[in-house]
């Protein structure tokens, strides 16, 4: 059964049947012209849309339908986060080939669903259409944040520090081991159910479970939205972009925006331990390979070195590292620092986008 | 030149050059993680997403790239002109493949930002993909309506009288006859510029005028934005949905939504005079030809018959005809009657959908 077997309305009711039921504030929800939404008091509203789409930001081939739909909400909520914004409704607006396997349509909502319903957001509307090609999946999400207390990419000033959340470079290494995975069964590296990463490349370096922690990151990526919340409500922060492209695309961003540059100690980066062993494995510059891979959603950010006092119990209650990697300066250069010496500069890798 | 010769960062400089700037009460536009903006007092919000996908809405073939743009923005605009609401602000995503003519991606955000000018609606953000294969235009659009002015599908009653704006049937009359005429230049039907309609197929009963009236009503629909805020807002309408897939397919959306039926009188019908000429040289029945094109973003809608004096100063204010075309029942069925008779009834065609 695909899911051209099924009518538009049909379609929709499998959607409806997988989202929690729409708190009150909404007026009016799927199945109208449009949604009706009361709007939150003494907030702004922050929105953001962001597309996924097959052969470019996923492969079917190892991607699951349910890492499809986290995917595509997570890239929206991470880009909330990095504004310090709560995210408060979404729109999906699907792009379907008629040949999709009904089954794969509910894994793709689903997964979507059960992100939504850890952040308690409700999907209030959306859209349905053929594809002739790729699965494309749409998300638009409406967030709010108190007055003066967005953060933007542009607030960084000389002297700031440079600090990034968690670890990166384990979805990137995530990524290149499904790669170099022999076609593996599609639903083999779901996190529940199954026993086994099942796309364990033969010559990983890590050992299994560092395989499948790399594959998970990268299939399951967690948006840092309670990191960003707090960042930005703490006031420490100047300046933050979350890095689905990348830790040196993230630093090329807060220096073109602050009309600054930065300078980033590779010894001070946070590279995931396995995807480290992963890149140590394939090439010189383990470090720089992590430093350029996607699809960490981690949140890079600056702060007045006076207030980094009050990062520390941000980071606790959002139960995430943080880590200083550098310093702003004036000059407009992005520049790696390695070995703790003064001398040995590096440019920064190129980032890692997806157009073009 | 093709968008693969340009960075992200340069197409995005070209979408900006191409827009108004942006109001004072966007905080946060184009450029960042996401907008930021301030909201609206006393009113509710109206969401919506729509996409366009080509060889699904329009081929490139015969529609100029700014038909594309244009279309992609009027749908949704047309979403929000049903429920009666005023547009805001605009999110647009695109998804492009690498090869797209730097003059195509210019013409697709020309039309969407010229039909943006028109209603005052900026683009706050956004976003930009390759596409392994069709171009897609997702655009979300938020509006505003005050509490309780909402039109929803769902209100129509036993007795309320069934209106459309407009005329109907042009919009597929003019798809049918790009797709007869024999691959035309991509931008000789632009309203502005050409002195003819370029794309005349060489039958047409209607002559080239008729011709081109249809196919410029195809490429560039006029939603009926400034007629819902008023049928809306004087509270004769009791249920309301627009025609993008067709004058049956609303019909049977305000018959589900409300639990009810209607009998619609063909011969009220307002068929647009070109259309029916090209639909009755094409075979029997033009009416219900023209019942089942889609594309022509007029508003169908219920009104109290006590109150459909008020609808009047509406339509004179909005400068679009309303035409009362039926009844609605108590019996949920769908009743078409010709000629006057009420022998005979004929059931409603199938809509124009774009899934399955």
């Amino acid at each position: 059964v695909t899911v051209s077997d099924l009518t538009e309305a049909e379609l929709i009711a499998r959607i409806q049947a997988r989202l929690p039921p729409a708190p009150e504030w909404v007026v009016v929800g799927i199945g109208d012209d449009a949604a009706v939404v009361e709007p939150e008091r003494n907030r702004l509203q922050v929105l953001t849309t962001d597309s996924v789409v097959e052969g470019v930001h996923f492969d079917r081939r190892f991607t699951p339908p349910d890492a499809i739909g986290h995917r595509a909400l997570a890239v929206n909520l991470s880009d909330l986060a990095a504004m310090g914004a709560s995210p408060r409704l979404a729109l999906l607006s699907l792009v379907l080939p008629p040949a999709l396997p009904c089954s794969d349509f509910d894994g793709l909502v689903g997964g979507l669903a059960a992100l939504a319903e850890r952040h308690r957001l409700p999907v209030v509307g959306g859209n349905l259409s053929r594809s002739p090609g790729p699965v494309v999946v749409d998300v638009t999400l409406v967030g709010s944040v108190k007055p003066r207390q967005a953060l933007t990419r542009s607030g960084a000033r000389p002297g700031d520090a440079l600090y990034v959340t968690g670890t990166i470079g384990g979805a990137a290494a995530g990524l290149q081991m499904l790669q170099a995975a022999p076609t593996p069964g599609q639903s083999d590296a779901r996190p529940a159910g199954g026993d086994g990463p099942g796309a364990a490349p033969p010559t990983s370096p890590s050992g299994d479970e560092g395989v499948r922690r790399c594959v998970l990151r990268y299939l399951y990526a967690t948006p840092r939205v309670k990191a960003g919340l707090l960042i930005a409500r703490n006031r420490a922060a100047t300046a933050c972009v979350d890095l689905s492209d990348g830790l040196a695309d993230g630093v090329r961003q807060l220096a073109r925006a602050g009309g600054v540059g930065f300078r980033v100690d590779l010894d001070l980066v946070p590279v995931d331990p396995d995807a480290l062993q992963w890149f140590e494995a394939r090439g010189p510059d383990a470090s720089i390979q992590a430093l350029s891979g996607g699809d960490d959603y981690e949140l890079l950010f600056t702060s007045r070195p006076k207030l980094a006092g009050r990062l520390l119990p941000a980071a606790r209650h959002a139960g995430v590292p943080l880590t200083r990697i550098g310093v702003c300066t004036a000059e407009p250069e992005l520049l790696l620092r390695r070995d703790g010496g003064s001398e040995s500069y590096l440019p920064m890798p190129a980032g890692f986008g997806h157009f073009g």
